[in-house]
């Protein structure tokens, strides 16, 4: 009999422990339960909370009774037993996202997730109203994803010290690498709850070189209690990826490939829900080698995006160019696109069956940039986006790019069984024969992406030779079989 | 003492000899000449123009006397002697067009060049009128080149049957190939002297794929005699550029790379003035091997501009995209760009130190498109590749392209000497402090390149940290210093 609370499918069964609280018991006392559901076991980390409290978490992705047994070199933690029942999952909530059919997405539940994000480096750095007004924003965008850092940022336009630090530290400054701070963590795993209930993936990037603190060198046995700290408190949260770095090739004079490796290698041990796991480049010619068996999808950062079929078949796994360039106005080159350009950006790749990354780099008198900060959203892009990505939502499953290369080098096209999603971004047709699907009656919309418009062509066409088209840029076409 | 009249420096010296009528006076007899400049001597060869007449013609590139003696195995053409003095060009003649500074162009007398061209495939194969209107077009157009072909070209919008053949041609449609058609290359000659006469180059190009008369596919041994012949008629037209073909990969299961390189070696054997050689691709990935000795620059056919510093840096010779997709709206992806695209992509190229061509492809209820057909132009392109090439002309030579890569990957940037053109395309920063020339006064002007405008700033900077952009796109900056 499950003597605990009921707890939903993809909601965070937590256990609190009161334990040894001498010494340094982040490094000293181990704390881990075997989580079991029928025949099946989860191993599950547990982990200090400051004060002589420790936690365990899990999250059920099974209906039905789990039990669960502690193991511990405390011995007041060792052996403990407790046993809940999983309900059925509140309506919305999905589970985490799994890479679905090599190159896309879906929900652990079978819903179909294509990524539409956005970054916010350092939004939990800034003060208390400005991250409220974050999420304010966020909850009419179209975003699904959030990129963001656990560390604070040391970058321009974003010099502020930060209210908490993820590690105890003295007034004068020192760090105490082997104390993580529980009140920090706290912080980030509230941000990390409101931004589920707003149906955001949170993309968390554990390293990045833009620091004053400390935090990008640590050094590799502190790196390494920091990552699986971090699993152990968050993995249980459903939205949470783990983006390993902003910019992993500006650090390599200090964390090397193989150190890079040893990360990925830890959290796929130790995330026993296989959380999605990736990693940003700097440099356009140093990608990590997104082959590697523990990287799940590419995340990179090129602002070439008609090159991402290319990126697709090298590496075999979804492709999210999280930094095509930010629509903005900044001096810097990859930070002031004009709103056109990064929507055409996210149509091109989403076209190939890839998927694109928003920021917002607008000088602002306050420095308050969405990228880094979050705020407000002062551009043009967002709006379009959402037009993508309810087009998306629109097709079965997500594209296969069209393959020849003088055509769909030319312009963007994919197929999802018989539906097709052409862009013709600068490219104005007045009609069009390639791809089509045959031995299907089809019905067509009109996507202009720019305005917005979606117009339906009501002939409806059977292997037609070639489709209409309005002959102005900027239009995508849905084809979709007649029902 | 010359006898002969004087000629103009790079106009056409021709002598005319009758000679023997019978058997195939094409094949079968040679005349040649030896021309003599001081110690210089120049070999140019004859040609049979029918009826029994022979012509020879020589440029001659250097003022004051020269002295021809010819050889024939025809003995009434065998030793004639001629000379003739060489005066001054006219104004606005500067000779042929020549590789310069490894990258880029210029006459012969050492005046610029920077190639703006376009694309009139057939034009002399069309009704007599519409020829004239596509002169007069071309009149009021900044064109500098012209890309057509010698033969009559069979392809969408384009089957008309031509008012003249290459060569001799029974009424039942049967080719002689041995006996080329001398009211042809009379016709051929007027319009590259019209052109010239316009300022514009003709970009020749021999073979073609688009073709139902048998002239893509003559044996190679017919296809060695034509460019022989054509050579010889028209080498000292000064304003000839020898592309090998349109799209040579489209033809290669009948003219291997080594019949290429051998029409190469043959032309470069044969033209005593050595004009420009090139040869254009069909598929984007099967560019022919421009590093080879015979090339003298890259021509190609690619949409992805912002590779040119690639192609640039591989063949270490002058980059002509020539085929970079053309203004208009057909079914074909090649041909359907907005007029934003194309100006957009001849400043990619320029401001990299690379050049564009130009083409126009808009529907014509009688299938007068300009890329094929000449006549009259639609589109908006035109005037804005003007004020590119204004802006080039105004700098003291061609550019080099600037180099790190995290900033002109994503604008483009190319110096000349301290002399700077950047161009931002969608970029549209507020300011902007990299690639600027140091330690020298200068002065900035805000080219909004689709507008049209050109805008002074009025401050000059010193080694300024940035200088004021106006947050749009399609902006390029010329950066001079102050004199």
């Amino acid at each position: 009999m499950a003597t605990g609370r009921a707890i939903q499918k993809y909601e965070i069964m937590e256990l609190a422990f009161d334990g040894p609280n001498g010494g340094n018991p982040f490094r000293e006392i181990r704390l881990r339960a075997r989580c079991s559901h029928g025949d099946r076991q989860v191993l599950v980390d547990g982990f200090y909370d400051g004060e002589g409290v420790y936690r365990l978490r899990l999250m059920p992705d099974a209906e039905g009774e789990w039990t669960v047994i502690t193991e511990s070199n405390a011995p007041e933690m060792d052996g403990r037993r407790h046993s809940f029942v999983c309900t059925p999952a509140r309506s919305r909530v999905h589970g985490p996202v799994r890479v679905h059919d090599t190159y896309h997405f879906q929900f652990a539940d079978g819903t179909a997730y294509y990524p539409a994000g956005t970054t916010c480096y350092a939004w939990i750095h800034q003060p208390e109203e400005l991250q409220e007004r974050t999420l304010e924003t966020l909850r009419s965008t179209p975003f699904n994803k959030l990129r963001m850092t656990v560390f604070p940022k040391d970058y321009i336009y974003n010099r502020n010290e930060p209210a908490l630090y993820p590690f105890e530290r003295t007034a004068a400054g020192e760090n105490d690498y082997a104390r993580p701070n529980p009140a920090f963590y706290r912080m980030l795993e509230r941000r990390i709850r409101q931004l589920a209930s707003l149906g955001i993936e949170v993309d968390l990037i554990l390293f990045h070189p833009y620091d004053r603190w400390g935090y990008a060198r640590m050094g590799h046995a502190n790196d390494l209690h920091y990552v699986r700290y971090i699993v152990a408190r968050l993995a249980a949260h459903r939205n949470v990826w783990w983006s390993l770095a902003n910019e992993y090739d500006f650090m390599l004079d200090h964390k090397t490939v193989g150190h890079w490796d040893t990360f990925f290698q830890t959290i796929q041990e130790r995330d026993p829900y296989g959380h999605l796991r990736s990693i940003h480049n700097g440099n356009l010619a140093t990608n990590y080698d997104h082959t590697k068996p523990w990287v799940t999808h590419v995340c990179i950062q090129n602002p070439h995006v008609h090159e991402c079929k290319e990126w697709r078949k090298k590496y075999g796994k979804p492709v999210i160019d999280d930094e095509c360039e930010y629509e903005g106005n900044i001096p810097l080159p990859w930070g002031n696109i004009s709103a056109q350009e990064l929507v055409h950006r996210f149509w091109v790749m989403a076209a190939n069956g890839c998927y694109a990354g928003h920021g917002e780099t607008y000088l602002d008198p306050n420095d308050e940039l969405w990228w880094s900060k979050g705020g407000v959203l002062r551009g043009e892009s967002c709006p379009r986006i959402a037009l993508l990505r309810e087009t998306l939502e629109g097709l079965p499953g997500g594209l296969t790019p069209l393959e020849e290369e003088w055509v769909w080098g030319r312009v963007a096209g994919g197929a999802s069984g018989n539906h097709r999603l052409l862009y013709f971004g600068p490219h104005q047709p007045v009609a069009w024969s390639f791809g089509l699907p045959q031995d299907v009656d089809y019905q067509i919309e009109w996507i202009d992406t720019w305005n917005m418009t979606v117009t339906s062509v009501r002939q409806t066409f059977r292997n037609a030779d070639s489709i209409p088209l309005p002959g102005r840029p900027w239009m995508a076409v849905r084809i979709r079989p007649m029902v």
